[in-house]
């Protein structure tokens, strides 16, 4: 044989393996029943549940939001005041996190000075040996001046240098100033992006106009797509109670899935809400609880001299988390997949061979015929031309 | 042979399959042509385009922004006044989302006190019946009073208590009060990290010096590393109109593509902009368009009464929205490939038993060759040892 | 035979390749050595180190952060000064990225008017010819009016329309103002989500009581788990010097990595603290160093005209940024990744056929018994009942 024909030989020869079937009920069953539970698995776990043909891309998310509402409250620190959005959301701008004040300690006309610390176990003192000048007690609220003077007419703490007079936040108010806050709603506009499928789409979506827009209220039963929602549903969905939310505040998430199948239509990709409290309300293996924090609003007095009224500020914080993975069919994963099948059913006829070939009564007999022993050529040069002699020595 | 032997035999003799090789064209040549079929999709698809060989991270970034510019504006409502930096960007700190104040609605002087309604179907009236005390309109600016009050020669509406005067918010400036802050510019500083594969970037590039950085301009073709960028080119280049834009405000994506094959050098690795508008600016199937917001400026008046300045923003929010995936050549996923691939081949020569022994005129007596049909032992002891003759019982 | 029984023939027929059993010590040899290695790989490095095995999910999370610390600081600007957290943290609400001022330049009582520009080389001039009425100069501070005015004895610089007097920020307070503040501690409170599976934990773990979260510190040894971090030692950790960032401020990554394998007990999925400086310090290819932005508080004077005070603020900015991976046992990846090794350990058994089959002295006689030619039907009727003899034509 030439070169050029050898070439043609390699190139277009089929090599096709020798096949032994047996008729052997056991072993065709086991080996059927073992294809079809790999069949079964791929087709309804692997391509059904799991969808692992698709490609996968995690969502981005741009979130605005406005929160509307007044409340009117009659309280000792504020009189009669009509609070709107500018003063309770803070910062006023609606990101994918706002937060609503439920709560205030009002501490007004504090002017830097000095005075004498709130008593607590670390401030109160005897004598002015049991205050340091220059120490800032982390516990404390400014810097000692190393005097002990009168804060009430039993009870003497050391002085600090501060804003004074000092905000005593030992009494927290109960009810809640804005406890009425949950009567206030939200608006959340939502707009996400899966990069690698150029599919983008808002959480309102488009067959939804705007008089419906308008006048809704988010429920997950009559409205599960009206993107405006009273801050009470939020957190009664979320196992709470407001008013005893509103005391101390807290975190509440605000969660918007996006999981999508994109091989269907992408009118059956819709967010879907839930909402839940992120902060631990348990007072054990906890610090600081609830939410607040102190901010303060400046003014020149009439002697010019800077004046501030601070506020420590309790409220909800909503955070509103976008979430969500999209899949879409792709070549890569599905072959990958159908490869791993393949693999599988290849296992499975190995492992029928064994079986076939250990546990039969017949196992000696299949070996024989499956086996075709080969000894190295020196010994065997004349014993390979008699190979079916040789399945008697396994 | 002992068990030592037979332990030997175990280990070291290699099973081979007998390989039946049959000269077909037609099958050499469709199993051929499937072969490279298979070979061509794993080296130019999976490999070169979708680089299923790699290993994936996605970005984790950080970003600080900072805007420029100074704009002169004469209203009524501020008279001549500079704008600077601190006052149109709010929040004043450059996070990955910065506001550009383009157009305002002041309302100075304002108090806690009563005064009628702003006119609207839901708050004019005829006489106090028509009025609620205690009444919180949601689509009003305060508690209703329950009186029915003059707010202009014509018009009658109910009064609320309120910060007074309230806003009158019906007709928005035009043109927009800063709309010529399309000159602003921004520097945004991005740094990202991919944590897989200990990798670091800044969007400010190693080579680029800092006199280039002082004077340039972001532009797609001549400067596409520039990290300054134009407010109006970014509106313009996500499809918009500034001066329209201007008046209701809006929002506006940065996106920042930090997309690698980190098996490249990594100065190949670049970052690449692009901008897109994300709120809806079509009127249908939307509620409060555009973007704004109310903040207000608190000021103790000269009868010691707080007074503020209620200022109804509207504005570009620029969200710098940083996305990517990098990949590194692994070897798990390119195993994973690779069995794939060869579980194909193998799938492929399957296909091409199946069309020889169906398909062609010759299947017969290939199937004859290819299969040795072997009985359960009891009825065949002897016929096993015939065999070929088996072959005539497909 | 009937068309039942050949279906029951289809169903039930084993077919199992006919094999031949090469008793060679160096095919055996290599053989089990490939073999060996395929499986110490899928052992070892896909299994215990990659956990190929499993299904994975990123982290979703809800960061906020409480700084405390009070400092007096005695300078010309201020005068005596205690800083509180609500004056030195902005903006006051402590969400994922919070900042603490170090530094800041004090321009006080700054209304609108004209005044001379801070000296240049863009905006000193010789007469009126050099300025421009209505330029906005990028670099400089407000609209140019077209005058050159005297800005001390010897310099003369374009007269702008801005709020005057202007600020000069060419020199920076040194020491830095607030450079006592690394002796703050801030409290972060992080609280995670692994959607897919189902999974919520928070970084104050459910083992630590209150008393001890009320007087520990971070440290990375003796309390890594502790939430309260002083920013001190963030900044020391992340190889930074405080007290030289804080003259120009920069930005810090406090990055939680989450990292977790739930085939284990949730209680050893822990979070791992560890710090980055994330801005450039380097002067080289680098623009605005550090970090800082320009805010104001605002006072309406005696004459009843807007005044303020604007505050260039330097700092240090915190990014908490939160990311991991979490692992759990899944059926899918498990069987593509025991697929790929089947796959891979028959491609073992190709090259050991290969190797057997060329590179040893008895190839040729191995070759005449795996193979057995089959030549078209036509030209070899009676050739293929003698396909022993075919051995010889290989």
């Amino acid at each position: 044989m030439g070169c050029s024909a050898y070439c043609f030989h390699c190139l277009f020869d089929h090599g096709t393996p020798v096949i032994l079937v047996v008729s052997s009920k056991k072993v065709g069953f086991i080996f059927r029943l073992l294809q079809l539970c790999i069949i079964v698995y791929v087709a309804v776990y692997v391509c059904w549940y799991k969808r692992a043909y698709q490609e996968r891309d995690s969502v981005i998310s741009s979130v605005s939001t406005k929160v509307k509402g007044n409340i009117l409250t009659n309280s000792s620190a504020f009189g009669t005041h009509v609070w709107d959005t500018s003063e309770y959301v803070i910062p006023p701008q609606g990101e994918n996190s706002f937060f609503v004040l439920t709560n205030a300690i009002v501490t007004q006309g504090q002017t830097q000075g000095s005075c004498p610390e709130i008593p607590s176990e670390f401030t109160n003192c005897q004598s002015d040996s049991d205050c340091k000048e220059g120490l800032k007690e982390i516990r404390g609220n400014g810097v000692q001046t190393g005097k002990c003077v009168q804060y009430s007419e039993t009870i003497k703490t050391c002085e600090v240098l501060s804003w004074c007079p000092l905000e005593n936040d030992t009494v927290i108010p109960k009810p809640a100033l804005l406890s009425a806050a949950e009567d206030f709603t939200v608006l959340i506009k939502n707009n996400i992006q899966y990069p690698k499928f150029k599919f983008r789409k808002r959480n309102i979506l488009r067959h939804i106009n705007s008089t419906y827009l308008k006048n809704c209220t988010f429920n997950h039963k009559t409205d599960p797509h009206c993107p405006v929602f009273r801050l009470g549903d939020i957190v009664t969905e979320s196992g709470e109670d407001f008013s005893i939310m509103a005391l101390k505040g807290g975190i509440i998430g605000i969660f918007i899935d996006w999981s999508c199948d994109l091989d269907f239509n992408e009118r059956f990709c819709v967010p879907k809400y839930s909402f839940r409290r992120l902060d631990n309300k348990n007072p054990e293996n906890n610090v600081a609880p609830g939410y607040n924090f102190r901010y303060a609003k400046y003014y020149m007095n009439n002697e010019n001299t800077e004046t501030r009224t601070l506020i420590k500020a309790f409220g909800i914080r909503f955070d509103v988390i976008v979430f969500g993975m999209a899949g879409k069919f792709n070549i890569v994963p599905t072959i990958v997949n159908v490869g791993a099948a393949l693999a599988l059913l290849n296992l499975m006829k190995v492992i029928c061979d064994w079986f076939m070939l250990n546990c039969l009564s017949d196992s000696e007999y299949y070996s024989k015929h499956k086996f075709k022993h080969l000894k190295p050529k020196d010994e065997s040069e004349t014993f390979s031309f008699t190979d079916q002699s040789s399945y008697g020595t396994p």
